[in-house]
């Protein structure tokens, strides 16, 4: 029986476990990435183990994400940063010169590599036919230290794309397609590989543009075979020999086929606020709009831009929007400045800034009140864009740019513009000054600003857990919720004391006053809890104000991978009655004495008077961990002992 | 007797008095300027007076300041401003399209006219001939409004300029060796005016530097001559109509005279954290840096951009340094990227940002925890980078981009590299999308967001002002220090009540508190209170805490007029000693049932059981608006009666 990509690109890298779907494997690492917003963490994790050199072959440090620097707290993290990278022997791209996920698909991502990234994005590399994952800053310390990474082999589904896009018809509409049709949910446990005739006609960052948001989907990635496609975009960076073909076996044997036409496409639409709510550009056409962001990790390559630029050239944008624009990569900036389209943006009265994440994790460019934002972004999750009233649409850089002149949702086949052909060209302006290289001084010393606390102190899991349902939340609760996004709160993510004041502030505000004062207690959720980004602060700040477990109808793969490596112990409610059953503000009586793979743990609700047996879906040996207090202690209690 | 050039442009526009120095004179502004953060008030007062039609000539919006939008504050006041521009008749420069006093010389300031802007740096038009005073957002309505602006006649300083400057040398030393000669409260009730074959030497961008920086030396405004140059830069930018040549009479009487020759500068450095502390950079050279940017409306005109280029021309920056650079307006890029500056710039490893103001008022690149930053800004006050331990130096371009490259401060000239020949040319790419017209629709509605507040009602000054002391300060207290800049604070400049509470927060954390509790009370400082920004927030603030008298050994000009406007009644201390006596927390009895100008007014420390006698520097008109409660109780009694 043949194999999957999937299959032949993790038998390189298990170094535990057989890759039986749903088993528990171990792989190693040939990459990592990590960007400022999550890495701190993993460097506090690095320092404190005191690791004097990394372990990996390639690790990749970006700052990209947090670099408006209101005050001392974003240098101070990237002070930081440097001065451990430097150290350890990791790769630095300097401040603010590109989107992590696309310099490192241009610099470093290569077909059949594991990438374990800190970001959930890290799935973009999957375009080049990378194995790439996206974790918390923990898994992310772990795989720089040259640790196992353990994860649940997924199921994999074949993703047969035939046809050939249409004009104005990009490759950002392939997966909002799939979102219409599997949900935020419908990735969970899997992997999304694409084949099929369509795929040859899809260069190497419009891959990357679909297995980048294929994580919105919830699967653990989404990967593309590796082909002349490959070989072209390796060749143009300069990197023709990291080049392997590579695909899957004929008669692999696959989970699950989904079949896209991509003749059949035409530009969709992910409403407000979820990526999975698509529909047809036309059925919302005409919508009034108050800003358009072009930009971000999934959709501005130089190819987006060209597209974008000629769209808008000779243009004026609409009186009543703001149009912003977020190049990937200064590669993207220098390409389009020399083939002339920077110039017609910015001619068209555009607002172009530094090459980052800014407004897509809201740092920046937050919509007015109620604003109604059209964004090619990956995601749209109330809020998220430092506007708790946004109103985000989800498009692909086509609809945005017709749109921004409009004043209104355009179909960009409307405006009657002459599509451009684009071609990889031989060579991409070559950039120098991108990436510092390490110093590789382990005693250099560590500058580490106020703001930067160390990682509280957890205790191992009592033999029962006691505690108020402090909040009962609703389904797809995402990592955002739990610890928000935005300008004001990002420069706070290394001090979970001053983070935790502000979880869940966007559900309900008394949320921090009540959790500290109950020293203790349970959280309720829907399916899909900690959906979303890989910020592992979703797991450690529940964990800092006393909640040890979290009963759900579901999780969210890397959520998931969170709590157990800080200690929050998953429950999954049997049926929808259960979760009814609970209100918030009961007491809750968890049996944690023994927690075995597969076997029931009975949860007492007090207040009820009522009884439920609960699985965690986790494996013996995460239930372990979870019982030390978290793989954390684990390590700590490693070093103690070394 | 001749004229001097400030006689012969006031004259055209004077409405009240007579040009005498040191006498009140009304003057009909033929321009104003306001941009987004001091104008939020501006047109707060214009709409609660119900203006239909701007009544000024000429009116420009600009959206430069406060543009971070971290969340719907931002674009809030964004859509407040476009809907009241567009009503009114006032012309509005695009979001992010350009810093205010650039975009402004460029397009609209033209020699012989009186330009009353809402900024402190509204003196860059001085360059180019305009007499241009920074005023706070209430009067930059009335003078929207058509009402007559009040001033103190100034007295005329000339500064004769001889020679011409060396390589490496660019004029931004020039402002800096005028600072070092007459320091921050040089200035303060004078207008300086430049003469002498120097001039002819300077095109209008060198020209707007040092005028626009001028405003540091505590002057009502600095200008130039309009000359052939002049003419030259109005064509560039297809406005050769604006061109009147301009100059002072050769017999013209001044009240002092400085002279400066060019062939003699050298670069120069204001040292930490203040504009006048300036020193050679070579007694500094050397000294370890972690920040360099480049921009703000006194430095990044196209000239200081080739500048930058030409040095960054295939370096690369530092390891340890981020270069930040904010190009003045989208001509500046457009030109840059014409002439491939814009290239070596971005190649060099810098960050280029969109055209605003950015990190000078503290809206992002803050540095880092006592980060030394070196900068081509116009101030340096401690913290006003948003980092409170800020360690900030001002230089002009040439020095910042050597420091980028050898990461210590470095005087450009000891690079070897060749400098490059500059020329205004014949004409600058031209920009049809900066500008959004108006609509002049007076019933379009506006749209006004949940942060912008209305304007606190003040009542009438009692007869007896009693009050502790509530703080006392110290010689160059800014409006920073009163009401903070960056990228925290500037979201909520049109909420006073919001703002109030972090008042004085860099001095005494306490203030706020105290100053709620005590129900009325009194501020002491010494030399230059209010020096630095327009912001009229330092003055109603103050006043909102029920603080309605301050005292001080001295006053800035243009917050003396807020302070007339909102009323606060500033006394003057005879005497350090009267200055000594009092301590912070002394309870103080101001005679204020009769305020005469030049008559004494009775100060009892009710503490100390001892009296002085102090005199407000103000006009009677002045006392008497103070009387009612300031300018703008006037201003709503005079509505009521309507």
């Amino acid at each position: 029986m043949g194999l999957t990509l999937t299959e032949k690109v993790l038998s390189k890298a298990l170094v535990e476990g057989q890759l039986k779907r749903g088993s528990r494997i171990g792989l190693k690492a040939d990459q990592t990435l990590t960007h400022d917003l999550n890495g701190i963490m993993s460097h506090l994790v690095l320092e404190s183990i005191g690791l004097k050199q990394k372990k990996v072959d390639l690790a990749v440090q970006y700052l990209d994400h947090n670099i408006i620097q209101a005050d001392f707290k974003n240098a101070d993290d990237h002070n930081f940063t440097l001065d451990m990278t430097s150290r350890l022997g990791i790769i630095t791209a300097r401040t603010g010169n590109g989107i992590c996920h696309h310099l490192h698909l241009e610099h470093f991502a290569a077909p059949g590599k594991v990438l374990i990234g800190g970001d959930s994005h890290t799935t973009a590399a999957g375009g080049i036919g990378s194995f790439a994952v996206g974790v918390g800053g923990f898994d992310n310390a772990m795989s720089i230290a040259g640790e196992t990474f353990h994860m649940t082999m997924p199921q994999v589904v074949k993703v047969n794309l035939t046809g050939r896009l249409q004009p104005m018809v990009s490759a950002k509409n392939i997966i909002l397609e799939l979102l219409r049709r599997v949900s935020v949910k419908g990735g969970v446990g899997k992997v999304f590989e694409f084949t099929g005739e369509g795929v040859t006609t899809l260069n190497v960052s419009e891959r990357s543009t679909i297995t980048n948001m294929g994580t919105e989907t919830g699967a653990t990635t989404s990967l593309f075979p590796s082909d002349e496609n490959t070989r072209k975009w390796l060749k143009a960076f300069n990197r023709e020999k990291d080049y392997i073909p590579l695909s899957a076996d004929e008669d692999a044997l696959y989970d699950d086929v989904i079949e896209i036409n991509l003749s059949e496409l035409e530009p969709l639409i992910a409403l407000p606020s979820q990526p999975d709510r698509v529909v047809k550009v036309r059925e919302v056409a005409g919508t009034k709009i108050d800003q358009v962001m072009i930009g971000s990790c999934t959709n501005t390559s130089v190819q987006d831009l060209l597209n974008v630029g000629n769209i808008l050239e000779g243009e004026t944008i609409d009186r009543n929007v703001e149009l912003g624009v977020y190049p990937s990569t200064r590669t993207v900036i220098m390409e389009s400045i020399a083939r002339g389209s920077y110039e017609n943006i910015v001619a068209s009265g555009a607002r172009i800034f530094e090459p980052v994440c800014g407004g897509c994790n809201g740092c920046g460019f937050a919509p007015a009140t109620n604003g109604v934002s059209l964004r090619t972004t990956p995601r749209n999750f109330k809020g998220r864009s430092g506007t708790k009233s946004d109103q985000v649409y989800l498009v692909a850089p086509e609809t945005a740019a017709a749109s921004a002149i409009t004043g209104v949702i355009t179909d960009p086949r409307d405006l009657g513009k002459q599509p451009i052909h684009f071609e990889i060209p031989e060579k991409f302006i070559f950039d120098k000054n991108i990436f510092i290289m390490p110093e590789n001084n382990p005693d250099k010393p560590v500058r580490k600003g106020p703001n930067i606390k160390p990682i509280p102190e957890f205790s191992s899991m009592e033999d029962q857990t006691v505690g108020e349902v402090i909040l009962k939340l609703e389904d797809d609760i995402t990592t955002d919720h739990i610890c928000p996004a935005g300008a004001l709160y990002l420069p706070i993510r290394s001090n979970i004391p001053e983070m935790s004041k502000h979880s869940f502030q966007g559900i309900d505000t008394t949320f921090y006053d009540r959790a500290v004062r109950a020293k203790g207690s349970i959280l309720i959720a829907g399916h899909n809890y900690g959906q979303g980004s890989s910020r592992e602060q979703a797991a450690i700040i529940p964990r800092y104000l006393g909640i040890n477990v979290v009963i759900a109808k579901g999780f969210a793969r890397l959520h998931l991978a969170n709590m157990v490596n800080w200690g929050i112990l998953p429950l999954i409610f049997k049926s929808d009655e259960d979760y009814d059953s609970i209100d918030q503000g009961d007491i809750l009586e968890v049996e944690t004495i023994s927690l075995k793979e597969g076997q029931d743990i009975k949860v007492i609700n007090k207040s009820k008077n009522s009884v439920m047996h609960l699985k965690s879906p986790l494996f013996q040996e995460d239930l372990d961990a979870i019982k030390e207090g978290g793989f954390v202690n684990i390590l700590r209690n490693k070093n103690k002992a070394e």
